[in-house]
């Protein structure tokens, strides 16, 4: 097997030499039913020369649907994940996915989604918690993981993401490292804690967004390293979608709401670290953010976009940490370009560290999530459309949203269906799905407003959600659904949380059944 | 004002003696809509004087609805609370709360009450996020704290419980100190970490249950102390309602599933630290591991009851932490009989401590919380019956669920009804309330059965729960529920988590009408 002098340069442990191999060689390896564990996170720092070498031998073969694999992933793999997903090479899947056709497969009934927060996903992985009813005692037959470089140990130094891999090879029989030659080594970038599992975990030493005290690559046992492949594929992230009216309304109220909890002395004048989703909410808030002109500003949070880049250039930015960095092609120029820069002040680290509770109320982390949709009384929905249709699943979102000082939920007041340009309101009496809890939120905001719901009773979150944060179309129908249910509960003595329960959907079915949720009355309640 | 013997005993710090009260002389201090803050934690260590002094002022001058207070104690405290609801003092409340009185004033919507996880509740007190509205930025007006020593330093030797009470005395502006005289000294008992707020907290130092590392009191500044008065009354705790067959029944099927974990390596000989709520399942729990013979059991808990002294006695137990050491008359008077051997045993923690995510999932407790229901998907209901109608609220179930290493939920599977001995069936389709999500639950068990839910996706989660856990009378009932809503959901490709929404809470619906869960027939769905 010809070694390109690319790979050799990365490879820095001789031994791995002679394991290089070519993907074809690797096939035979692969069998129907078997536990695999993938590198990767947000869809960046994932294998593709395997992964794709798989496709190729169940198309040729049709084998769509007979070579079936329980596939683990720290979160989104890239699109060769949906490949998979479109030969029927998926039969369980953990935890967070993106991509069309995985969740197309996962509401056919076809992959089995279980859904975990991302930083109990990897150690419940190593307790053998998902694997208890393997006979063999096996967690993972492979762990295939890319690499940008291989240390003089043996040790690997992953790409633009850490995620669950520390954990996957810990426990992973076998393990195949692709080095991806394409893409600049990230050698410097990461800071990795080893897991320990209890009676015999340590406190996180860290009390600022910048400390570092683990290693700097993933230890392997060079045993355990069955192949290396060389992988010449970038990663290739769509482009972020432009902050438009609407988000660029939820990142003003954010931005005032910053600005008077800084002036009441609640926050200081650099805030505190912040976690931000992906999406143009997300966006638009990083660049409110920007614009506002606050000044050392830090993040601690799961996933960087291009738009921390702006943050970081206009010097509002000191530190960003995550346990990855999902940029497009421009973005990952734009880093390499200024890494001496860049690589003082990034670094990625494990999910179970970027996301732990530990970490998140230590810091007092300001936490920024987009649901599907949150009731009157502050549960949010996630994750399932509907109560039922799965989207990407739940990430970070708990672990942050549970665990921060300010717990924020930013969305649109409304969205388009085919029949009605508002026919979904983000407000609904009653969440079909309930991921994140009237416990957790402290700030809602959409378009229309912000409401802050610290220390106030649920009727009172009630009001302030329906007049802050209801779209127009929609406020006189949830202040009806409200005292309703209140006339209701006054006269059954649960006047804490009143519902109606028969109507407590009434908008998801009326949007089902006639594309809208403008209902037109509700079911009578005694 | 003549000082008792007992009195002088107690009180370390001559300047204090000064400062000793009769309690009517503190009745003016307090006017309507004053922010309080009161010791005591799971009806145990809460004022006793002091807030009886303003029942008997508000009768004698009727002053009930004219005095109301808004009042946060770190959980339930005893029941002077309830006589203060039922003279309308209480105009708003966090968090917790036991007591008759207490749900019927908040479901009679005459007490705004808000509900967190006990963990962050004071915290968030501190940040002046339930006070914002405040002009003259005060966040408690008094704190009135239970002592049951007073060191040399001024610093306050708390009694059965912390709880709150750190972080209450660093934002009062005034503290009134009652000293109890019936109840022996609880010094050397506690270990005590003052709060620390973002970005200078560090990390909790614990890697074991006996780890100490706080201090032995709360120190409070002298200043802020203006007056300390006797108070001669003991805890008063009802006797624990004793285990039957049903908890029995659950508590075999824990200790089952224990031993097996052991066996399998993923739990190890002497389990991990273990949490427990209140009640006769958690008694029963308790009383089965002490017959199961477990040796060198560990506790890190929020709260003690008697149950835990025979888990001492008889060997099991090496050390329990915990915020509240909750006695009955027996069981207090057991503790101090034996007192130095139980003091080496024992330490009790502020909440922020006992409750911390850090701590919880560091040590790899194993949680177990009893619900008011549970769905066939795993989501839990802790706090509201039919969705509206609050009982004590979610207390430290939350904390120690979403984090804890194995994550438990027990109940019957069945209760009475006035008309059907088997009206309620504690699972559900949908949860009419969420506190807890199908992402924070590894088993739920009943009389019934256990099921382990742990890697599985919602439909194989249904499958096992409804085999496993509900009972007989709705076994029928909830797989024809799983399997229309499963029809439905593959025409609508929805199959993740099939729901019918229609019909997705007529078990409550029924209930409320009908005086039973036992659903004739399910509406129509397309």
């Amino acid at each position: 097997m010809t070694i390109s002098r690319l790979l050799k340069e990365r490879i820095r442990y001789a031994p791995y030499l002679s394991k290089v191999k070519d993907v074809k060689e690797l096939i035979p390896l692969f069998k129907d039913g078997q536990n695999i564990g993938w590198s990767g996170f947000t869809g960046v720092g994932a294998p593709k020369a395997v992964p794709e070498a798989l496709v190729k031998h169940v198309e040729e073969n049709n084998l769509q649907g007979k070579l079936r694999f329980n596939l683990f992933v720290g979160a989104s793999a890239g699109p060769e994940e949906c490949l998979w997903a479109e030969h029927d090479m998926i039969s369980r899947r953990a935890p967070h996915q993106v991509g069309k056709p995985i969740s197309k497969a996962i509401n056919a009934g076809k992959i089995s989604f279980f859904d975990k927060h991302l930083s109990m996903f990897p150690q419940d992985l190593t307790y053998g918690f998902y694997t208890r009813n393997r006979t063999d005692n096996k967690i993972l037959d492979y762990t295939i993981i890319e690499a940008t470089a291989i240390k003089e140990d043996g040790s690997i130094v992953p790409g633009p993401s850490v995620g669950g891999s520390p954990e996957f090879i810990t426990v992973s029989d076998k393990v195949i490292i692709e080095v991806n030659t394409a893409t600049p080594s990230f050698e410097g970038l990461h800071d990795i804690d080893m897991p320990l599992n209890p009676p015999f975990r340590q406190p996180y030493p860290y009390v600022k967004v910048d400390d570092k005290c683990g290693v700097d690559s993933i230890p392997v046992d060079p045993e355990k390293v069955i192949a290396i492949v060389e992988s010449t594929e970038m990663d290739k992230v769509p482009p972020n979608t432009p902050s438009d009216g609407m988000s660029k309304a939820i990142a003003n109220h954010l931005v005032e709401f910053f600005r008077d909890e800084v002036k009441h002395g609640r926050l200081p004048e650099n805030l505190h670290p912040l976690q931000s989703g992906i999406g143009n909410i997300a966006n638009a808030v990083i660049e409110g953010l920007t614009d506002a002109k606050f000044k050392h500003l830090n993040v601690w949070t799961e996933v960087l976009q291009d738009s921390f880049l702006d943050l970081f250039d206009n010097g509002s930015l000191d530190y960003a940490t995550a346990t990855s960095v999902r940029l497009t092609e421009k973005g990952f120029e734009r880093l390499f370009n200024d890494w001496d820069n860049y690589k003082h002040k990034l670094c990625l680290r494990s999910q179970v560290v970027s996301n732990n509770p530990e970490m998140i109320r230590r810091l007092g982390v300001i936490a920024m999530n987009t649901p599907v949709e949150i009731d009157i009384y502050a549960h949010a929905n996630s994750t399932n459309v509907n109560g039922s249709r799965m989207l990407n699943g739940l990430g970070g979102s708990a672990d942050f949203l549970r665990n921060a000082k300010l717990s924020i939920m930013h969305a649109p007041s409304a969205r388009p269906t085919k029949v009605d340009p508002t026919g979904i309101s983000t407000i609904v009496p009653m969440a079909s799905h309930v991921d994140q809890t009237e416990h957790d939120l402290d700030v809602v905001v959409t378009d229309q407003g912000l409401a802050d719901l610290r220390g106030l009773a649920p009727r009172e979150r009630a009001h302030v959600i329906i007049d802050n944060c209801a779209h127009p179309d929609y406020k006189d129908l949830l202040n009806d659904y409200l005292e309703r249910s209140e006339h209701y509960a006054r006269k059954h003595s649960c006047l804490h949380e009143p519902h109606m329960l028969k109507n407590a959907h009434k908008f998801h079915t009326n949007l089902i059944e006639r594309g809208t949720m403008k209902v037109d009355s509700w079911d009578p309640v005694e």
